[in-house]
């Protein structure tokens, strides 16, 4: 793995290293970790690479990694960028051979996410696209069960995402995080919506296995001065008849990481909570409700495929399901090496999760300002 | 007290005479139980009524106990039947004098709201509305601290009330209760809107202290051959910029009476569930969250009266909530009698939240109609 | 009903007559509210009672409502009086023929009980004791269950009181509550152990239907010049083999009211938590554990009696199940007077149960200061 | 790193694995996985070792590594076998050299235990025990909360370790964990009690920095045939005068992993349980509780430095605590090598909570058995 940024100071570049690390069968062997030459090469050496497989920008390193023998160089890019610095590195290293592992949302703006797609077919390689959320056995459990049809034709679904860190306007105070994300030029049209309205929208879709087709959004920006929304609530029309809710904020004061989805089907429902990942809370028409947890009963094997500490009780985390991506990612890798199809319990984001995401970003947009009450969904 | 409604089979008539029990300060001395004269007879001998005062009609009611001496008639009446049944006895017991207790939605239509808030106006007797949920302690501590700007100036409001018990068709199973509460001839131009919806646009309102003042619906009616809606997500303007999300259901399948409100400001947040109605969470921007319960640490003194058992720990419930909206009623009568003001922290819903939660019920109807985006929220 | 105790200040008094009330079944035609007569005559006033009601004493009251005609007269006592003041007024009522409902512990020894229950026998009368924590429904479907086997043969039961109230010298701040309970001439023996203590005890026989036989015993006393017990863990033996922890707490600070247990058989377990009493959690060996509540799914015919609200999701608590023991009290009266068995579901705690809760607050008491391990539970 | 034990089908193994790889700090350059050298060979296959470094016994390990220059050899070894492989495999890598974590309870007997204290003293060499429970970030945070006195001084403990996966004879079935834990000659003296109740007694120490002085044990083995006990009720003296509660259960049917830990002081409580691991429940005499997480508010730098993911919601596990351990033993390895002092913030357990670990395995089955209340913890 070569990593294009996440250096010193970044907060998901630490992440993909752990969630890469995890497993034993990823190693990092270089980086272009700061457009800032200086940078890149500092935090190279807190990552113990060897200085010449530490570069001064990721099209250096592309290239040259390109160019050491196929044992020695790295296997896939994995790009943990802002938003605008997405396309350029992702298109480079697919027309170079790499496979890539590419941070959420997939690109700064619809289009670049469709050409995105096209380079992705062209060069037939792996493009991994980090939604983790949908790694956590409990999400894989609950699309399981829906797949199935354990709580009947889904009726409706809310979804929500709350975090409270931008209830003040900390993009002026020097914090990086919010620095660009609340930065048009770098994060694209959306703020709150595209941060992590875009995990609601991938993760609904994800488990529910339907489609948005019509969307009506309400979109605010709270904090004075702030150049994009901070809030959004969406009202929305899935492809079965399904009717949904999405909001997200990031001034939701004092809420932490509050992603939740609860599912109604004709026959029951399903309720899951990221910070607290390893409940899933089954409720019946007319039975007592049920709490779902790894190790206990019968899971679908694709719950159980994406646990890493069998017994009970022993809980996992935002890390492990992170990691469940990249262990999927290099699996699909593997298996192309072997010439061997991936077994399709192994799934993870793909480009086209990617498109839909950031169509959903745009239509949300466009739907925030417009009068019409829905807007179809268009890619 | 005499009631209108409630006999044998009736769901919130029984509520209501507990309720009005508990702190052994009200009698029910009277009622006119059914509209069938048998039924009502039987109701009232299940009730230890004496015969003479177990009445065929309202109508029947309200003219005989008016000629009682007054240490033996009536205080007032307490009506409990279908929304259809609301207007023409409230409006006669007022025209003769008794003050009235009134199930919500406090009418069939708004403009019958309108005419009977006239009437309760030209009367000046009282009239005491049942949106029993504005009488939890948390409830009024939630209120207090918005109120003294604990969590400074509102930005969103989550305002849920999700139910599963009309999945199936279950009116067509001889269910009373699910009978007139789906058929527009007794319930009105709503169904789930208006029988729980309204409830909780009411919460908002009331803890806020803010008002709706432009409504997005999307209205849906999931069971066939249903004749009203049964499931409903709107969003809300609220008159100080806040933004809001109220969203009910009586097709979660698997929720029992899931009543809940979230309330973000700029300096922190307000979490109540009404199913464990004895924790409000509040939320900081930078400091644990805290769990505030009746019995510890200092309560606002609206929420210290309404709490009937000082020592923490021991949980009241729903009963104990509509008891304090008829408790503050009695107060509200025995100052009247007085000729003493009632101290405010006795509040209780009022005509002029009956007609604006008749006023929401059309408003969204409408809207769920219309092609535009916003509806002005109008009375 | 007449009660004796309960004045002005009063805690469980007060929950008496709202517990009495809330069916509508029972009216308190009279009192002896205060072993001080201005008290009583002043509290009497607060009750809307008629002046020649309101009596100067217990012995006042017992005598004079014997000679009022049976329509007029109370049909039973209530005694919420301190410990020390039960024995008398029970047995006099007793004698004199009126039934009984007696506050927990039944008598300030084991030795006035073992006489009380004789007088009970001798007289043929109905005795109830309100160990109110049995009233809940959820505690029936517990009861239930294991008697159906549902959990398989009993193994473990863990059962906690743990209250935070009396973490200071509260006793010596002139509070009336904490002051008899500390008071060995009021209390008894014991302080935590007799007043919490011995509601965990019973709670855990009545569920189980299990029979402590051995004791051994931890006593604490963590304030400072208090002159009873406020802490105490209990290691029990029951007759089927089990093993069990009782641990109760008067200084466990923050702690509210506190009482739950955890019941694991051979095939699964059950927890009960007094402060959610709503919920009934049922761990099966390996199946996802389950939520039991009121109105959802099939709860056995015991809990389906004592809930008052059918449909679910609204919350009853503390007073509700305290009612339920007044109300099985006066259907056992009802009965009576009806020459007609009482059918078992509705049963209450009775003279068996206070005599145990005796022998239980000597026992561990002696445990407590004794070196021998294992001490038998005599009676 | 060289890993003793932990092959194929082996649970811990793993686990240490994958904590060791979390930071990206420690590789695992060798090992010798089983007693059966085939096994070994093919379990270093998997982890990708080269064949060379695959020993068939960890004295081959040992001599062979110790001959390897410094910059290949390994660094530590990692015992991860039954009990009864603890004490010879940490001998010898001592007196070789080699730095040594190790899996608990520390050694199969305490005098096992004493001699390799003595061991580890005389050599100087770094010692891990992975009471991995204490690398929790609130655990830290709780323990900090303590030392400053935030909750005053603690009068009661309540530790708790319920699983429920021995509820059956698991060992008659070929289950490889269930087989050496019930076995007295792998497992020692105790079963559940050295198995999990070892834990919780490490856990109440560390987090209260008390000893427990006396104990007093009830033990218990419920599955029919089976040769430790499962089950205990143990009593606990401190030495500050503080009372405990400590019971461990693995036939508590439905439990998963139920290690939880509460603490009473004479201003406040704490409440951590590891299910829910993030979260720190801080009770206070006379305010609403709270609830401490990572990334909210001011928490200890301790607590700080024990969390990977700073902003809040993001729920770290017991992989990441676990490698905490790891990171921390590997910081002291470096700190050596630097000579310079370890920060006391990044502390583990050591050999001395291996020998307290074991004297209370054998003081509890030894109070077990005995007739006499209380027995003195001895080492």
């Amino acid at each position: 793995m070569g990593m294009i940024g996440g250096g010193q100071g970044a907060f998901i570049g630490g992440i993909h290293r752990i969630a890469a690390a995890i497993d034993g069968q990823i190693e990092m062997v270089c980086g272009a970790f700061s457009s800032n030459p200086e940078k890149s090469k500092a935090s190279g050496k807190d990552f113990y690479l060897p200085e010449n497989r530490v570069y001064e920008s990721f099209e250096e390193m592309i290239l040259k990694e390109k160019e050491l023998p196929a044992n020695i160089r790295m296997d896939f890019v994995s790009i943990v960028t802002p938003n605008h610095v997405h396309f350029a590195p992702a298109k480079m290293a697919l027309e170079n051979g790499f496979h890539v592992v590419c941070d959420k949302p997939v690109c700064f703006s619809l289009d670049e996410a469709k050409e995105l797609k096209k380079i992705v077919e062209e060069t037939g390689l792996i493009f991994a696209l980090t939604h983790n959320y949908t790694g956590y056995p409990m999400v894989k459990q609950a699309k399981s069960m829906i797949a199935e049809g354990k709580i009947g034709k889904i009726r409706k679904i809310i979804v929500e995402y709350s975090q409270g860190w931008l209830s003040t306007p900390l993009e002026k105070s020097g914090n990086k995080q919010a620095d660009w994300r609340t930065d048009p030029t770098k994060s694209g049209v959306a703020g709150c919506i595209g941060d992590i309205g875009s995990h609601a929208e991938n993760l609904a879709e994800y488990i529910t296995g339907l489609e948005i087709t019509e969307i009506s959004a309400d979109i605010s920006t709270f904090v004075e001065g702030r150049k994009l929304d901070d809030d959004a609530n969406v009202l929305l029309h899935f492809n079965n008849g399904a009717k949904g809710i999405l909001h997200a904020s990031q001034v939701a004061a004092g809420e932490e990481n509050g992603l939740s989805i609860r599912i109604y089907g004709e026959k029951g429902g399903l309720i899951w909570r990221q910070e607290e990942p390893n409940s899933l809370v089954v409720t019946w028409l007319d039975q007592p409700r049920q709490i779902f947890r790894p190790g206990v009963g019968e899971l679908s094997p694709s719950a159980i495929a994406h646990i890493r500490i069998p017994p009970p009780g022993h809980p996992e985390g935002y890390l492990e399901a992170f990691a469940n991506i990249y262990r999927n990612f290099a699996k699909a890798v593997q298996a192309r090496l072997e010439g061997k199809p991936l077994d399709p319990i192994f799934d993870f984001p793909s480009i086209d999760d990617g498109v839909r995401g950031m169509a959903f970003i745009e239509n949300v947009i466009n739907s925030g300002k417009s009068n019409e009450k829905w807007l179809k969904f268009e890619i």
